[in-house]
């Protein structure tokens, strides 16, 4: 039956802001088996000791099974947030464990820190690129996202001090600066130490809260890890952490951490998001954290990540047509890929799926959709072996349509537009086109 | 460190109506274990199959632990949905596994659909009393609720066409209708059968979207389930499910059935909210279904609610003052007790927890803080020996109350004012009364 019209044109205003994402329609095109794909954020599990998890989580319910089907409190498990101060401890962070909400995925904190402070309109800062959860959220709540430049070391400080003057020369604020330090996604780049600081000092004076996001700072490659945003300036920082680089994303396990204010204010907009959550994942992970080497288990993770790194760090310099240029991790999932002028990374995606690659174009990762000439590639989850293969398909997808611009001059989106019209024409509107599918 | 005071003043608006509940505020001091507590909400689990789930909760991790602790998609296991729509099918609901999104218990779905239909000041039609979780996410949103009156067949129609007028009277309409039509939460009453075309008809002819809140339909005392709305209008009914009273609820798995413009909008908000519900509890659950003979699981729960229905309903009969009236619940969790005139249960609360037994006073149910003469009593937790215990103590402290108002003619609102000036004085503003721990 068929829902009446009348009902979506009484949709919010918030809304309208709400857009599937790029990636995500992506995924389901590339999970096909035949498709490298460099484009997903998914950890890489092959790690985890399955054995000995299914050992805990077989007790976690008949020793305490009553306890963990049941509701809890929203702010999370007692236990479970005093060990979460131990894991942020490795990053500098003191931290008392009534200061910490447990949250489903660090999204529901990001989510929830969005909530608690953006009004529609309301000016939230951002690198260039810069998490496309994190704009899903701010574009739910109708904030308006400006971004600051980035380069090789991260958030450039004069961009974020110049950023500021021009808001207050037009009257407006920022209510928060959300960055990512450590391995950008999608950036792949560091905040560098230097810089730490500087960025805190300029927040601290134009009185910019920070959001410190920082899924991946335990995964340095070569065991490094970088002084907190947190640890610099507690007062003025909210620190979002998350289990699901260093342990099983399924499980949704993520917290945030701020002063009793902010904390407050997260508890009761968690209490109305969804009550609480799981108590079951909040106890498994606890157990796994008990239980577990879990620094050892962290370091399997960042070696299994270092490997795949190193093979898609060679492949782009072995292969990839010059013009290219694209950030060197230390850390995390991601490199940021820039291709030469004229390229158009969006619409090249459906050509390179169709020779088998995926990524995620660049304008993904932008509140104005920029970033056409740049794509994430990501090297968590495919082997070593489908990684070269991947930058090999993406660079015979790069080459033709450099071809193609060489030989005709035009920008590669009109290409595909020219491309879509003749399709259109050829096999009537309804006709899916295999470059769309 | 303190946080710094320009931090508290820059909060969005919607956290001015974002208030601590009274009923979680009571959590803490009610699970005294001298305390007999008939405030919470909290499931009775004794009878789950602990030993079993064990058995399958670790072949969960060791055969499918690489896709159940990794991310899933935002709308939830395939698998699941579909034997979601064979839970439905038990309360007459055809759907198909595309039109359900899986959320973070029934509390997300809640917390989406307002997400996606209410701007600030828009109305929504709740009955009265109703969800506090449900006014929370209200609150969050800064939605306008007007509560229609209820009587022992629920929701009134009268009452509601009469709203709906005066709502069009001022230009104004509703964005939805609000309502649990099975054993009310915190009413303890059944939208009667007769009653339900009318309800819908109402809606559907006032152009007002019904969202159907159902988390106690299976636990009917006598097996008895009622047509849902839903599937006497499929077409104008988002419905909202749960496993939390019919299975676990630290699990935190709900969903919502929509059509399809609603449910794109809810994967879109779902997406920002948590990226995607915990996989590892959606094959938890759905493994479960497929595993254990759920129904006869859903009868056991029965039995174990129906026996403390009998026990709190012989104790309010045997010992309750005269000038009381309740509710008589023929399934889910709650009783819906009325005290005679001049009687604050708010006020009186405080009292009855220094007498040693707990309860969720009306008030929490209303948006505008009536419900002053009212109070909740949930019987699904305690034993039935705790919960006869638990309402002779209350009547001691009804009787204490009443004599009271008997001797000197006040309201026990301002005996507790009376009394807490007093206490202040005397002890000084910091030192904290007993009955106000």
């Amino acid at each position: 039956m068929p829902e009446r019209a009348s009902r979506t044109d009484r949709f919010a205003t918030r809304t309208e802001g709400m857009t599937a994402s790029e990636i995500r329609a992506l995924f389901a095109v590339a999970s096909r088996p035949e498709v490298v794909s460099l484009a997903g954020g998914m950890p890489n599990l092959a790690a985890l000791p399955l054995e000995s998890l299914a050992v805990e989580v077989a007790k976690l319910v008949s020793d305490e099974g009553q306890v963990a089907l049941q509701y809890g409190s929203a702010q999370g498990v007692p236990r479970l947030r005093e060990q979460i101060t131990e894991v942020m401890a490795l990053e500098g962070i003191r931290a008392h464990p009534d200061d910490i909400v447990v949250t489903v995925g660090s999204q529901m904190a990001l989510d929830l820190v969005t909530r608690i402070f953006c009004d529609p309109g309301d000016v939230v800062l951002a690198e260039g690129p810069s998490y496309v959860g994190a704009l899903g959220s701010f574009a739910a709540y109708q904030a308006d996202v400006i971004h600051v430049m980035m380069d090789d070391d991260g958030l450039i400080p004069a961009a974020l001090e110049e950023t500021l003057a021009a808001l207050a020369a037009e009257g407006r604020r920022a209510k928060f600066l959300y960055t990512i330090p450590n391995f950008h996604n999608p950036a792949g780049v560091t905040l560098s130490v230097e810089r730490r600081p500087r960025i805190l000092e300029i927040c601290r004076r134009h009185d910019v809260l920070v959001i410190e996001d920082n899924p991946y700072g335990l995964l340095g490659f070569d065991g490094q890890t970088y002084p907190s945003l947190r640890s610099l300036d507690p007062d003025n920082v909210v620190y979002l952490g998350s289990f699901s680089k260093t342990f099983a994303s399924g499980l949704r396990v993520g917290w945030a951490l701020a002063g009793p204010a902010i904390r407050d204010k997260l508890v009761l907009a968690a209490e109305s998001a969804t009550l609480c959550p799981p108590t079951f994942n909040q106890m498994l992970v606890s157990r796994y954290l008990a239980t577990h080497d879990w620094r050892r288990q962290i370091k399997s993770f960042r070696e299994v990540y270092r490997e795949r790194r190193d093979a898609m760090l060679d492949a782009l310099g072995t292969y990839l047509p010059p013009g290219c240029t694209w950030t060197h991790p230390d850390g995390g999932f991601y490199v940021w890929l820039t291709v030469p002028e004229g390229v158009d990374t969006k619409a090249m995606l459906p050509r390179a799926v169709t020779a088998r690659v995926a990524y995620a174009s660049g304008t993904g990762f932008y509140a104005d959709g920029s970033g056409e000439r740049q794509l994430r590639l990501s090297y968590c989850y495919p082997s070593p072996e489908r990684i070269t293969e991947g930058v090999r398909r993406l660079t015979g997808v790069l080459a033709a349509e450099l071809d193609v611009l060489k030989t005709f001059g035009i920008p590669s989106r009109a290409i595909a537009r020219a491309a879509r019209s003749t399709a259109t024409a050829r096999r009537g509107p309804h006709t899916p086109t295999p470059d769309t599918a």
